[in-house]
């Protein structure tokens, strides 16, 4: 048995924590988080309707049966693209909604914890209810191990080297986009993989990178797969997924 | 007290870790690392001389007295400058010898847990040990929390929002390459700062993101400092520090 009774949680009431649960297994938790999961009067998450929530499920061993939670649930997911006005209307709507119940909830001097997958500052949903309530409540954020960094690890590709350039850019951006900033790092990370799989393909083997992208879906998550880009079926692939191009810098 | 029995160590003989210990909070390592720090046979770490190397102060905490541990002293530090070909052969030298040593404790059937200061295969002295070895020996690679990640985090500046690209600079890269891919880039980390901060200011300033920039040295560790990098005094700021440009995306 390994305890870490040194670290301790003591979450304060009236205060929310931004928590960083990691990219999906449990033992990339860390200390901090597991401590807060553990010691918060309430547990908050996001999840998509009929879901049950990423980040939820992550903790779940951490979890017993009839702790207070707080379940908020995304009212559109992937029926509107998010470019159209109404989504980000009903998106902010639902943001403005979870602050007015989260601050309920911290006016009566409960410590909240407001799960974020990976890392909440790194493209976080979390950063939508922080910047609304920064002003108002104390929040403390626990960093967490990225995605990226496990599927890197998991695909047993070490990112960068050296002097490498590492770009990190969103499969959203159009084909063209892709294909320019790829041949201008060193390495590069492709996260919002999706429905933008095919686009992404094409941005890589036009950048004549195909023969190093790396395909990592769900990484250290069950069900995980990693295979190279090339080998890669078609279709979408799921929220979890991501492509990575290996820097080849200075090897001492 | 708070124990994590469920999340066990159980390091295998003749295996090597690489054991990311997170950016210097020890609150900030991951169970998995904690637990495998508390397990492994024999803790290893890289140092400089006569200091006692970054990555063991962190864990100190956890490990009693007398642990079996094995200090890797990196025989040069400041004294000659990176791109001098007879520090890559000294530097070279010392990661085979390092590998032997290595070796010859995993032949004998010990688990080594090797320490890396934020992510191992995130720009980490690890992966030239992990090149050498991954043919011979079993290893398992932990990933950690980045320092890139606490810096963002401490200074409460989410790095990237919506659509945002972000980009790591190694602060090496000459003034012009510097300034272009900063006027290139939403967001970016500035690596590697201590003697480039007054050309990275240069460039920042260049770039027309001074504004925008924030200075952190030692992020969560003992005497961290946060400022804007317009704020920060002249002279060579230390290895740990970096220069962060947080993104503007989409607000919902
Ligand atoms: C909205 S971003 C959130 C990123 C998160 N905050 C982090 O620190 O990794 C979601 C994207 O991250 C990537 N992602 C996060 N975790 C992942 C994992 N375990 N495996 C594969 N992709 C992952 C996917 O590309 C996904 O579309
Ligand atoms: C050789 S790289 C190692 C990066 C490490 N593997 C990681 O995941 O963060 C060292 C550089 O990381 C940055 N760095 C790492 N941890 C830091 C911290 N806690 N505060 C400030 N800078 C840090 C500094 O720019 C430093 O020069």
């Amino acid at each position: 048995m390994t305890s870490f009774d040194v670290i301790g949680g003591n979450a304060r009431g009236g205060t929310l924590y931004g928590i960083g649960v990691g990219p999906g297994d449990i033992n990339y938790l860390t200390l901090r988080a597991a401590a807060l999961v553990r010691d918060v009067d309430v547990i908050a998450f996001f999840a998509k309707r009929g879901l049950q929530g990423n980040s939820r499920g992550i903790v779940d061993p951490l979890i017993e049966k009839g702790r207070p939670e707080l379940r908020l649930e995304y009212p559109v997911t992937n029926e509107i693209p998010p470019e159209d006005p109404s989504y980000q209307e009903q998106i902010s709507r639902f943001y403005e909604e979870s602050v007015e119940t989260l601050s309920g909830l911290l006016r009566q001097g409960k410590s909240v914890g407001l799960l974020a997958e990976g890392d909440p500052f790194f493209y976080g949903s979390f950063m939508h209810i922080w910047r609304r309530l920064e002003a108002s409540f104390p929040i403390e954020v626990v960093p967490g191990v990225t995605g990226m960094s496990a599927c890197w690890t998991r695909a047993n590709a070490p990112i960068t080297w050296g002097n490498d350039v590492l770009s990190v850019l969103p499969g959203t951006l159009d084909e063209d986009q892709l294909r320019r900033r790829l041949t201008e790092t060193d390495a590069a990370v492709i996260m919002k993989v999706g429905k933008n799989l095919a686009k992404i393909r094409r941005a890589v083997d036009a950048a004549g990178l195909l023969a190093r992208a790396i395909y990592v879906e769900r990484g250290s998550m069950p069900g995980e797969r990693i295979m190279p880009l090339s080998e890669c079926p078609d279709g979408d692939g799921p929220y979890f997924s991501m492509v990575l191009i290996p820097g080849q810098g200075r090897r001492l």
